[in-house]
């Protein structure tokens, strides 16, 4: 059995679902949820730009289902199914590996592999997935409805991930960190609590700043951020610090796959309640305000931008 | 301004559909058909293993978008949209005309891009789209619906592409061979028309005698193909000749993107009634019947199966 059908045998093993068509068909068909609006996004990874060539394939795999179900977060949607669109290297191990993390994303997260594609690799890693949602019943928030008066929101932590990079790359730090990194946990739930109370609502994939500033862009605000507002964790503070470049790094260091939002000043008390019981942390981190582009303050006052805002992954 | 960054504007200048969001959020947002199941796909063209090097990169795009609606068309689907998920080589000319043969495919079929993703190539084009459709009212055809005593159809003519790889390569031959191998057109219309009438259907994608068997294998009956009742194109009996090697080559070609599918004898007039107007001739060239396995004859009696059926991309 080649390589390839042997990949291919094993991911029709995780294709349970009866849309799948136990990936003998042409296609992939489903009954989407009736009156549903639905949210659609197909993010990649690719060896070296988006992972370490060193990275454990299972992570691998699991970033690449985390990141784009955090695409469906962001929209308050819930997952209908994923398609795979993969060159895999001619590694047995290495595809081991990956097969046994998209097993376990995919269970953790409760979402059918539904279809795909595999490739031999010729050399090249390139990931592709494609993840279906279900948008909640009052409309996906989008990210260009900010206005001027309402209040920036960000759930967990800012910047452990970006420390998970650095220990990735050889840092001595905490598991807890790399993890961050490594294992990103889309914020599915806290997404469709969030959905009816924003204003605008993205998820922090190349750095809280750039982010920020794309949102602003989008819709047409001005926002100012308090960088002592934005919220570290204790391994962060630990391992790199706590003042202002430390939590500039962090705020430009990206992988974080928090949702940033913006809703009415008035929304706040609804904001607490509706993640009081996830265990995960919301902060209100800045405001928008009329006219455009990105300011940071601190206790110190007014924070220079960064020449880079954020991790450019396409330039 | 980038080179990637070029790319992105001039895909969003494509995305004209609402949904699409202008390709600044973090997904698309579109309401589907109300009741209707959706039927979704993704596959890939790899340079060196789905395409030439030198194929022109209009015809690589446009293949990328017929070979997905191809699979749509299958399932008797109306398109809904496409996301990308491209690696393109640093090469402008190649980038400019990747995005016009884009822009006229999506034209041509009527489809709006939603979304997607580019990362800068590192050397290797891999190149994936996911398209997303619409069933028909009374449920998409599967392949496993086949039933012994139905009769085996294929649309238009088989082989012509297999030939315009030929020309591709070098031998001297018409373009009519040479498009259909670089601008294949999905049977959307003629899918759509077929839907209600099939009791299995596929596209041929890597040749007639391998699909033809994955059909068989998934609907457990035998397929038996009159060789000589196999349509071939007066271009390709020019080209190549009509004798069983030429029929053969021709049953085993791959890219025909014809649909293949199954149906009760009493359905016959149905079938050809349905097509009529389309200019899309459709023959009768086989049937199914109890048991397992591919037979192919033809006037001569039995033809011995060919050590390799069709085209396999994977291995």
């Amino acid at each position: 059995m080649s390589g390839e059908t042997d990949l291919i045998e094993r991911l029709r093993a995780l294709a349970t679902d009866p849309a799948a068509r136990g990936l003998m068909d042409d296609a992939a068909v489903l009954a989407p949820p009736a009156g549903a609006a639905l949210v659609l996004t197909h993010d990649m990874l690719v060896e070296g730009v988006h992972y370490l060539p060193a990275d454990p394939p299972a992570d691998v795999a699991w970033k690449l289902v985390a990141t784009n179900l955090s695409d469906l977060a962001a929209k308050g949607a819930r997952p209908l199914g994923v398609l795979l669109g993969l060159t895999l290297p001619d590694d047995a191990g290495w595809r081991d590996g990956f097969v046994a993390g998209l097993a376990a994303a995919l269970a953790r997260f409760d979402v059918p592999l539904l279809g795909g594609d595999t490739v031999s690799g010729r050399g090249a890693t390139v990931l592709g997935l494609t993840a279906l949602g279900a948008a909640p019943a009052g409309g996906a928030p989008d990210r260009r409805g900010a206005a001027a008066g309402d209040a920036l929101w960000v759930t967990g932590s800012i910047g452990d991930a970006g420390a998970g990079l650095a220990i990735a790359r050889g840092a001595a730090g905490p598991s807890a960190l790399l993890d961050r990194y490594r294992r990103p946990q889309p914020r599915l739930d806290a997404g469709r609590r969030l959905a009816p109370l924003v204003s605008a609502m993205m998820d922090v994939s190349d750095g809280l700043l750039i982010d920020a500033g794309r949102l602003a862009a989008a819709s047409g605000v001005a926002i100012a951020i308090d960088l002592d507002a934005m919220p570290l964790s204790a391994a962060l503070s630990a391992f790199a610090g706590d003042g202002r470049e430390a939590r500039l790094r962090a705020a430009t260091a990206g992988d974080d796959y928090e949702l940033l939002f913006t809703a009415s000043t008035a929304a706040a008390p609804a904001i607490r309640a509706a993640l009081a019981d996830l265990g995960l942390p919301v902060a209100r981190i800045g405001a928008a305000a009329a006219g455009g582009g990105l300011k940071v303050t601190d206790a110190d006052g007014p924070v220079p931008l960064p020449a880079r805002l954020g991790y450019l992954h396409d330039g």
